[in-house]
């Protein structure tokens, strides 16, 4: 079977490049010395028992990141990116995630903690591993990368070849192929892309002969986490493997199979290697990759991608590695491994003669021009050592020292990097900020989520066998259909509440003078705003706050509206201020008020001076992609500076609230102001009743309240409703612009998913 | 106090036209030879124990149709004409409704059961007027007005006059002199409006002198339904009021308060009229109006119009009757309802009197010119007997007993004109038919039925406590609002159903051709069709029904479809027949097969003519108003037959299928087919599964089949679907062209309350 010509002759080549791909980041918690911290595993990421994304490795202070399998390498990398930005904003403010594969600051050996898990056996797989490796080299991270061809391309080469039978054989010896070639040519992968060249000197054992300069990876070298010699397995065959692995777990050298410590792990549904045989290989976790401290995420996707291409190139080679290949493969990674990160490597040669097939490789496939590029710089690596990573990495440090500062500031730019927009997940900036900030908590808490469509912010979750799936951050099976419906229509809401004995204004609309003339008697004595039905800037608005006591005043009124629109709305006026309540459930969880566009005068500053100075909020962005709004100076912003007798240049006297839109929306500057704990608990009744009336939820209650502070009253003086919302806005009690905020994205996990709280 | 100055002075004109009405109307359900029935009240009506719309009154033969309170009489009048449909369209088909308020033809007294209600004192209070009146007596039917001023009104007006103190023995006064005036000029409408001029000779007792000639109302003279002349109730003031009824009941000389036959009804919350004393007046009810033979109804909409304004005269008028007025009234009455309908009136004087304060009143109110008009008529009538409604029926009787003949011929024409478009409610034809065939089962059912939004085809349901609301015949709360969000979105429906094992169709969609062609061995051997993502008519579109075998096919079909749109779709085609199955709950309720437009040759007639033919079908209409929809022949259905090598003038030959079109809609002409009992079980049950996926109670799930008969298989081959609707049309299934009707909505009514089943 020649697979280079089945894929070209048989049109392949888009099948081939596709496949699931998974990356998982081991990262040591550090303190703001760079040693490693003793803390335990912080609360606030949930269970290990079942996180999906955020786990310990062998000690309790190694995060082991781990992204969901996904259909690019791109994608998987965005998930990597997201559950970085999570632990990092997560952590205590003190400790950062090491950049570094080989520890930067050790404690005494016996404050290190193995991992706190709830299953006996992997403690006590764990307390193994100290007694024969000791805990400093168990301190050691890594990259893992898993891989995964379509099961469309193994299917047709299936069909395509005449030498196998049996489609689970045909799979196997695929994988074993790639593994095979992958071993023996993995040390290239370690030249290019290494990153440990030094440690503290207290991680080398007593006795131990310590590496007097820079090497490529300690990480990958005997001073790395290898086994002992004499553990050889068999790659030569599917049974061979399950064979002599278990064969060493049998004789104690190894105490389980997960201890055979090899760059290259075949993978099946289950965990037990024998189940390969059953059910077959389905795919493979590399293993060899150190931390690239210079990525922000320990390693850059323009890497990965690279990998996955080097990962086919392994299959895509017309030789078959054979066991003695691996063996040889094996010693040359070991040699690499400690030669001087500046020195030619020994095997260039054959890595330039490796490039010439990867670039033919590349050609045939018609990959993308961005991997052609890669592969060309990589290609460069190999003639100049000085532009691999762990050359870059020596250069920028003097000494061997100088590993430890590196470390520390890489560290802490890295941390910083990923709480400069803390209201966002990075990756998915494309999505609403609200569903960022569910996936923020989802990530967080281990509930596994999978994006069902990303321009439409549709998300489905799943604990064990329970699903759900939410639409915008807070759209989800909870709510009844019938409640959107209702608030859809204000008509409907209106009687609805009406109904369920709520203050709701009237309103009444009329299409010309005289209807709303005659109509006057059902408006005399009440508080009433006349406005056309479609409002401009407020144009044509009347409001009689005390009441409409006389005919002709109203008559002038209605007539005013008239002249803005076809058609004029008679409402009951509610005396107070609009607060926007969130309920869920039976919970109001957060109150806010909202307040038009403002700034403060010093008496020093003009009006531009301290719209600017307050447009540098961090919160405050323009377009969709940050919680608040930067005031603008346009047109309506100047009308409503000319009505305060004031312009851009004024320079309003300290103290003076200047208001610069008449409007309160956040979307136009508008400040939010969490209320929650000081609005009287009355009127949060009140919403949560409001909601239940309209059988949703999840809702946002728009009540007007005079006095937050009093008790409310059955009637329409002392509050009413205005509008009941659907899929209110999240983000402004999430990141208000005064006051706490009320982190509502957990409610509503907490809502969906009862059995985890 | 003045209220005419009150009213004009203070501009309450508009407000006192506004109100609250109800009609209630008795009729006897006869056969159809005229006789009343002596079959139960017939199941289909459910329970009366609280049936809001459909009741019996003496009789069990007697239907009382109650129309729920209303804010205008238009409406109300459009809840009596539904009623009416659903009454006459599930009455069995040989009974019909008598026209008449009089006996068409009476049973043997024995035979005539008294209603057969829950309530046992219900039941032996009419067993008491039995003993009092006799059964003939009681089989007399008429229309009841119910009245209410606005609330509004009565408040502005008791602020307004300074001689009460408690508003509610001012409400309580004006109901007074309303009623006494009523009493006093009620003659008025007996004259104008009274339709029993003759009865079988058997209604009369033995003994009892028969009238000679036709007379006005036999009903509203002492033939009729009134209390024995001792009787006498004061109406000075409501205290005097209740003591003097309660007097009668208690002496025994009435068995119950209701006993007391006035023609005006004081009402309150209770029953009681001693509860009067203490909350007050609430509406009037006024009792004398016979039905009118005439009116499909009982009642003409103008007719029902001029007693609100001639209510509101009674109230209008300067003068305020005493109790004397209201003996003499009495008195008036009685006379005038026995003189011949064809004479001038004994009070013609007194009624135009009152019709020159009527027309003041109405241009002091500045009332619709409609409403001036029909009281113009009216005063006419005064001076030409023989164009009252009286005059009319007994010019259209040569003899008394003609009476006979031609009530039969009205209750016959009634029920057809009832049943003519049995698939819609006329009075309610604006809204969707699927809310109108939900809204016929309420009414029929019972279920307090309001109407939110009548453009929305928002709806509130009431039985007892429970409230339920929809939207458009099937959107209730009882789909999760995550339901309709992931059937909206066609990505996000595949990928839930792909998850939950169903049989999804895949598809993929490319901007270029060369992508496509790249991705050619995703497709290769599967059936797919290729179209471009915007179909026109078909344009551009390939199946490779057998599954693509070759590559140039391949290409060629994808630049076909890339003449017609820049965007192009793969999708994997599956063959068979397309099926609609509408699933409730756990349950497939029907599955439908729709055909495309098409006539079947008969080797006579034109294209053009079996369209015609098949297009007088009574389900078929032009608009939304029908079930189903005309089939054009315009330029599509040509070039439809075109391709088959017909004309409009062709003459197919016998058993032909003629295409009109290539889609399947109803709404361009195709034919539906009820498949449901048809249908394998396996495909129901795999449409329930789906259903339940997707999280919703009522969906209408499309299949593709490929033989319906045959079990289904976990494959693609076997079935697969297609797409999930929410709010799936229900008329379709309710009126199929062919096939058994599948009465969904009576589902869905069942699927809210099921407490009532």
């Amino acid at each position: 079977m020649n697979i280079q010509q089945l894929i070209t002759q048989n049109h392949l080549e888009l099948l081939f490049q596709q496949g699931t791909f998974g990356i998982e980041k081991e990262s040591q918690r550090i303190d703001e010395k760079g040693k490693i911290v003793t803390t335990p595993h912080p609360k606030v990421f949930g269970n290990r028992s079942y996180h999906p994304y955020i786990q310990t490795d062998f000690a309790e202070s190694q995060l082991e990141l781990i992204t969901p399998p996904q259909q690019s390498v791109k994608d998987a990398y965005r998930w990597l990116s997201a559950i970085h930005e999570v632990v990092l904003r997560s952590l205590p403010e003190n400790e950062y995630l090491s950049p570094f594969s080989m520890p930067l600051a050790l404690p005494p050996e016996s404050e290190i903690k193995v991992a706190q898990l709830d299953n006996v056996e992997d403690v006590a797989y764990r307390e193994h591993l100290v007694e024969s490796y000791g805990k400093y080299k168990q301190m050691i991270s890594g990259i893992h990368y898993n891989f995964q061809l379509a099961d469309d391309l193994i299917e047709k080469l299936f069909q395509l070849q005449k030498t196998y039978q049996d489609p689970i054989a045909f799979r196997n010896d695929l994988y074993l192929k790639l593994g095979r070639n992958f071993l023996r040519y993995q040390w290239l992968l370690v030249y290019l892309f290494a990153a440990s060249p030094s440690v503290e000197n207290a991680f080398f054992r007593k006795g131990q002969q310590i590496p007097q300069q820079f090497v490529r990876s300690l990480r990958s070298s005997h001073y790395g986490y290898v086994n002992h010699a004499e553990i050889k397995v068999s790659y030569e065959n599917l049974q061979q493997y399950v064979e002599t692995l278990e064969h060493w777990v049998r004789s104690g050298k190894l105490i389980a199979e997960k201890e055979f410590y090899s760059n290259i792990r075949f993978r099946g549904a289950k965990k037990q290697v024998r189940e390969l045989l059953e059910k077959g290989i389905r795919y493979l976790e590399f293993r060899l990759f150190d931390l690239n401290p210079f990525a922000q995420y320990g390693i850059e996707l323009e890497d990965a991608e690279f990998i996955h291409y080097f990962v086919l190139l392994m299959l895509w080679l017309e030789k078959t590695a054979d066991q003695g290949d691996v063996e040889k493969g094996r010693e040359m990674l070991a040699e690499v491994a400690l030669e001087h990160p500046l020195s030619i490597t020994a095997y260039q040669q054959e890595g330039l003669a490796l490039f010439d097939q990867f670039e033919q490789m590349l050609a045939q496939l018609n990959a993308p021009e961005s991997v052609k590029q890669t592969v060309q710089q990589k290609r460069q690596q190999l003639l100049s050592p000085e532009m691999t990573l762990c050359g870059r990495l020596v250069q920028s440090m003097q000494q061997p020292t100088d590993y430890h500062q590196l470390g520390l500031t890489l560290a802490k730019q890295n941390k910083a990097a990923a709480t400069a927009r803390y209201y966002a997940l990075t990756a998915f900036d494309n999505m609403e900020l609200s569903t960022q900030a569910l996936m923020f908590d989802l990530i967080q808490q281990g509930i596994k989520t999978e994006i069902l469509d990303e321009n439409d912010q549709f998300l489905c979750l799943q604990v064990g066998d329970h699903i759900e799936y939410v639409k915008n951050g807070n759209m989800t099976s909870k709510d009844s259909y019938i409640s959107p419906l209702i608030m859809e229509n204000k008509v409907v809401t209106k009687k609805v509440l009406a109904k369920a004995g709520f203050n709701v204004p009237q309103s009444l609309e009329f299409r010309n003078v005289e209807d709303a003339v005659r109509a006057y008697p059902l408006f005399e004595h009440r508080a009433v705003v006349i406005k056309p039905k479609s409002t401009n800037f407020g144009l044509g608005i009347t409001i009689f706050k005390q009441g409409v006591e006389n005919r002709e005043d109203f008559r002038q009124a209605v007539e005013i509206a008239f002249r803005e629109d076809k058609e004029v709305m008679i409402e009951d006026y509610l005396v107070g201020t609009e607060y926007r309540f969130f309920v869920l459930g039976d919970d109001t969880l957060a109150v806010l008020l909202r307040e038009p566009a403002n700034v403060i005068g010093d008496g020093q500053h003009t009006v531009a001076e301290l719209v600017a100075a307050k447009n540098e909020h961090p919160l405050r962005g323009d377009g969709s992609r940050t919680p608040l709004k930067k005031i603008a100076l346009g047109d309506i912003e100047k009308l409503q500076l000319k009505e305060q007798g004031l312009t851009v240049d004024s320079v309003p006297e300290k103290g003076r609230k200047v208001q610069l839109r008449a409007n309160s929306n956040i979307s136009t500057g508008g400040d939010s102001i969490d209320m929650t704990d000081l609005m009287h608990p009355s009127y949060k009744a009140l919403a949560v009743g409001i909601t239940k009336a309209m059988g949703a939820a999840v809702c946002g209650v728009d009540l007007i309240v005079p006095d937050y502070t009093k008790p409310a009253e059955p009637k329409l003086s002392s509050w009413g409703v205005i509008e009941a919302n659907f899929n209110p806005m999240m983000m402004m009690h999430i990141f208000p612009y005064q006051g706490k905020s009320r982190r509502v994205t957990k409610n509503v996990i907490k809502m969906l998913f009862p059995e985890l709280f």
